[in-house]
């Protein structure tokens, strides 16, 4: 047992709360076979398709079951979160759910698409600059003086359960999973799937993936602290988290078994595989996961990897012009994502 | 009740049938909200998404219930089929499974990512000019020398009840669903949904769907008997069929309530809206149910609109050619697919 396995301070129960909670509000999302991996990784793939569920990614999961827990009094003062994007998105969502207000602090930089959504959504939006502001300080000086309810986008018991739905999902439809490999971003979905993931299949392997230009958890876990790294560049804008946040870090020290990096061209190749293969769309720190594997990041003992996709907003033209790059791995064969071999590798299965 | 009820030739019994038997072998593919359709359709939207069936498409139901109801001298002498490209792959993959050998015979312009995925399956491809040579002659000729079982497209009680699991499904998952829109290319899966949609619940409207340079079934039922049409030219390469079959036309005159029409542009907007709110790939052919509800063609009573995204079998260069056009709808809000007016609608729900 992990030295750091007593700081963890939640349990599958839990999980098994949020997910009592979230049932009839999300998606079951389904998991998607990827037989055209199979021998490319020496394993089966199944991937959980978190980028179909409802605002478009796995943070509806958490953002809901943190609000569903507040108080009927916390909900109806309006809610407000700091994000990137999907969190907003997510926040926006929950808030409607409820009949209440929400507010969503994301940077100035942060992608217009998922910016507009939550928007769409009813949310209202305020802007800061990356690197120059401390959001969790706005965030904060908003919660107070409008009397709303912080919803964090990893750091809270809550989100980090809800997150935990995930792995029990996985776990629910197929007992072949043996390595479960999970994004990492603020370290709410990795920490809560593990927590999952150890207590329903205490041998499983979770992997957390980081995009190579934001391995803070890479960093902080190597150094046994949480450390901070200059905002990274990186085309997962979902993952650009200059350093972990405490309560899911305290918990992937505990039970992660790996933390492996992926670079943007290993992201942009997996979006290409998920589009030609899955016939789905992923958005780049949507598709961390599945470039480890694919790239061959991950060590394969035996069984079935599974793989979250854990998101899928991205706009048409920003999804045409990073993987239109791409296409030359597929070349006039019209398959992109996989290379001639591979793809005749893929028939070995059924 | 119709003139033509009595020539109906399977029940739901044998959707009932087929999905026993496809049962473990084929994905329950998820039905996917499309809240941003809801103001725009005066309905709420879900998609079935056979596009993430096994092989892309809903096809392989269909055929692997034929397959899996030959005897096992039958199938031991291998199979063949003629196809456009989405039944071929349907085949190869039945084949695999059962352990046999598949010849596709598929036209020579058919879309080459749908052969070679076929191929990588293990199936012989065996080419045919479009309009020149009869393909149902070339198959039959290489049956008998070869000793093949053939697998229709689309003329086949087994084909037909397996496309009925697509309803069969939906019915369910949901009682909420009282129109279900579906392409119609041989008219195979209407005729299947429309027996099991009936069956299950009576009330339910089913409509259908063909490209308008392709509407050899409206043109059929307007005329009272099977007629052909030149060599449909539209995008929904899945759907150019120049006459329906007889079996499911025979269904599809007694029970389908409407078949409706849609232009390519039309299908190109409604692949644009499921990459941006469903985060799925739809080909075109797949797209045409979807299409149809978008732009209206489809009377709204009241209650749920399901709508069959039939397959997703399209390289990204189509896609990206095809798709690049759509983008000047949804502009730099980064959002295709669907006006400014209608995402802003969406924030009707949840």
């Amino acid at each position: 047992m992990s030295p750091h396995q007593d700081n963890i301070m939640i349990g599958i129960d839990d999980v098994r709360t949020a997910a009592a909670r979230l049932d009839g509000h999300i998606t079951a999302t389904p998991l998607l076979a990827l037989p055209a991996l199979e021998e490319l990784c020496g394993a089966p793939v199944l991937c959980k398709a978190e980028n179909l569920q409802k605002t478009g990614s796995f943070k509806l999961r958490g953002a809901l079951n943190h609000v569903l827990s507040l108080s009927r009094d916390e909900r109806a003062g309006g809610i407000i979160a700091a994000s990137s994007g999907n969190h907003a998105q997510a926040i926006a969502w929950a808030a409607r759910l409820v009949g209440t207000y929400a507010v969503v602090v994301v940077p100035a930089d942060a992608p217009q698409a998922k910016v507009h959504a939550a928007q769409a959504l009813g949310a209202e939006v305020v802007h800061y600059a990356r690197g120059g502001e401390d959001r969790d300080a706005i965030v904060a000086a908003l919660a107070r003086e409008r009397g709303l309810a912080v919803v964090p986008s990893a750091n809270s018991e809550q989100v980090i359960a809800g997150g935990g739905t995930v792995a029990a999902e996985i776990l629910a439809e197929t007992d072949q999973v043996s390595t479960l490999v999970v994004p990492v971003g603020g370290g709410g979905l990795a920490a809560g799937c593990a927590v999952a993931a150890k207590a329903l299949s205490p041998n499983m392997r979770v992997v957390g993936v980081e995009p190579e230009h934001g391995a803070d958890t890479v960093l902080s876990l190597r150094q046994g602290r949480r450390v901070s790294i200059p905002i990274p560049a990186t085309i997962a804008d979902g993952l650009t988290h200059a350093t972990p946040a405490p309560l899911p870090f305290a918990i992937n020290q505990a039970l992660l078994d790996q933390v492996v990096t992926v670079g943007d061209a290993e992201i942009v190749e997996a979006m290409a595989a998920a589009f030609a293969h899955l016939k789905v769309v992923v958005e780049p720190s949507g598709a961390c996961a599945l470039a480890a594997v694919m790239c061959g990041r991950i060590e394969i003992f035996s069984g079935t990897i599974g793989v979250v996709l854990s998101g899928g907003n991205i706009a048409w033209t920003t999804f045409r012009s990073l993987v239109g790059r791409a296409e030359t791995a597929g070349g006039d064969r019209g398959v992109p994502g996989l290379h001639a071999g591979s793809v005749q590798r893929a028939a070995s299965t059924p």
